[in-house]
């Protein structure tokens, strides 16, 4: 028999609510997931961090073929302790409990030879997961958030990933010169950004292979000097126009892709 | 001397305050500007298309310098009306009033044979105004909203804009079949993109010059099947990870990066 949750006041979905305070998910080290397209990518690549699935009667056809080898505990709800627990508008009424993701030291080395992202200081939780997503497309081993940068498992960073948490390494580590030189002792080369036309443009760049870090700053002061300092190289991209910058976002797709496509994947 | 408004239900600032909704927009052909950063690029690149300034006391002796040639009406308020006039959280008090801007089908001809972009059915404000930002950096004519796309004067996508407006074309045309024929006229290619491994991978692309125009397409459905049926060829951006998609914003600044940096610029 499937456990029905039908009052908003329940004390367990009291206590998921809050894992989308930061404290809590630390606390309990697991966060909550959201929208049956995230939780299938979840159900699909990392089984073992998923806990409870909460879902209203709507989404029990659809997710029962994907039970039957797992031990997840299922709980149905009701529209009213979906609401409550949703973070949009619109809500699907399907969520998850899931163990925030830990990663040792040694899958944080050379991690099949593909390259690596680094946030330092990153703020906005719009462009920190967009800039997941975004690296899950370009093909990198993972996203390392700086201990200054927001946390990766924010509810609203979260959404923005669109599951491609579930595809690459995403982890927030406190000590980001050892995890730089770690990949130095690995191969790989250091690049940092600057809006600088002094830094080497983008198009200088040739690769050989996909051993490199990427390090992208701060929305307003860019990159920290010291972590500039550590790289190889520092890298601008061109302004061809009149704009000032460009969204730290924006500036991330256009350096991985421009790698990453002179690569010859 | 100066008018100072001091009251929130004063006429003027209840019709300014209107232009946040479309219908006043067009109906006064005006649309409202908040902030020094973006007021500035108004008031140095496009001064003949700034009505009136309303502006806390704080920004006075700044403004000062811009106002000797010009006729604009400077009106001073109080942080109470700066409140009610704004659209962010903190607000730097700084408004303007400023015409619609409007661009004769010359203009849209043969643009100092730069690209375009065009955007299809976007409906995200964030989207629009950082293609708009991006294209801006990348050195393109202008942007052309089709008639279904968000209003690109929508006072969300004005702020993404960060004043990319005031540097180059921003218009939203309804017949977006005439405007490819007038480009292709002029010797323009037709790009369209598709999330479609059977379109042409952007790899393949050889420019020789920058006469051309890039189309996106709606953040669900992506380009119209009508204009990708129009395109000399469909791009498709290769996607190396797990990632369905990119976000819409990403994938045209990609493209434009990627296609502006093979042009000798």
């Amino acid at each position: 028999m499937m456990q029905k949750i039908e009052s908003v006041k329940n004390e367990q979905i009291k206590k998921i609510n809050k894992l989308k305070q930061k404290k809590y998910r630390q606390q309990a080290g697991k966060y909550l997931l959201e929208g049956w397209h995230v939780i299938k990518e979840a159900l699909i690549n990392r089984p073992q961090e998923v806990e409870i699935i909460l879902t209203v009667s709507d989404h029990l056809a659809v997710l029962r073929p994907y039970l039957r080898d797992h031990s997840w505990i299922v709980l149905e709800i009701n529209d009213r302790v979906a609401e409550v627990l949703s973070d949009t508008v619109h809500t699907d009424g399907i969520f998850a409990v899931a163990k925030l993701p830990e990663f040792s030291e040694t899958t944080l080395l050379n991690h099949e030879s593909k390259p690596w992202l680094v946030l330092d200081q990153v703020q906005d939780p719009g462009n920190a997961g967009t800039m997941v997503r975004t690296a899950d497309a370009a093909g990198f081993s993972g996203v390392i958030f700086s201990a200054g940068a927001i946390d990766p498992f924010n509810s609203k960073v979260v959404r923005s990933m669109q599951g491609s948490q579930f595809h690459l390494i995403v982890a927030q580590v406190h000590d980001l010169k050892a995890f730089l030189e770690i990949q130095r002792q690995q191969d790989y080369q250091i690049f940092g950004t600057l809006v600088d036309s002094s830094a080497t443009d983008i198009r200088q760049i040739a690769l050989a292979n996909q051993r490199y870090v990427l390090m992208m700053g701060n929305e307003a002061h860019g990159l920290s000097t010291e972590l500039a300092a550590l790289a190889d190289d520092n890298l601008y991209l061109p302004i061809f126009g009149q704009a000032e910058s460009l969204n730290v976002a924006i500036a991330a797709a256009v350096l991985m892709y421009q790698l990453q496509m002179q690569v010859d994947l």
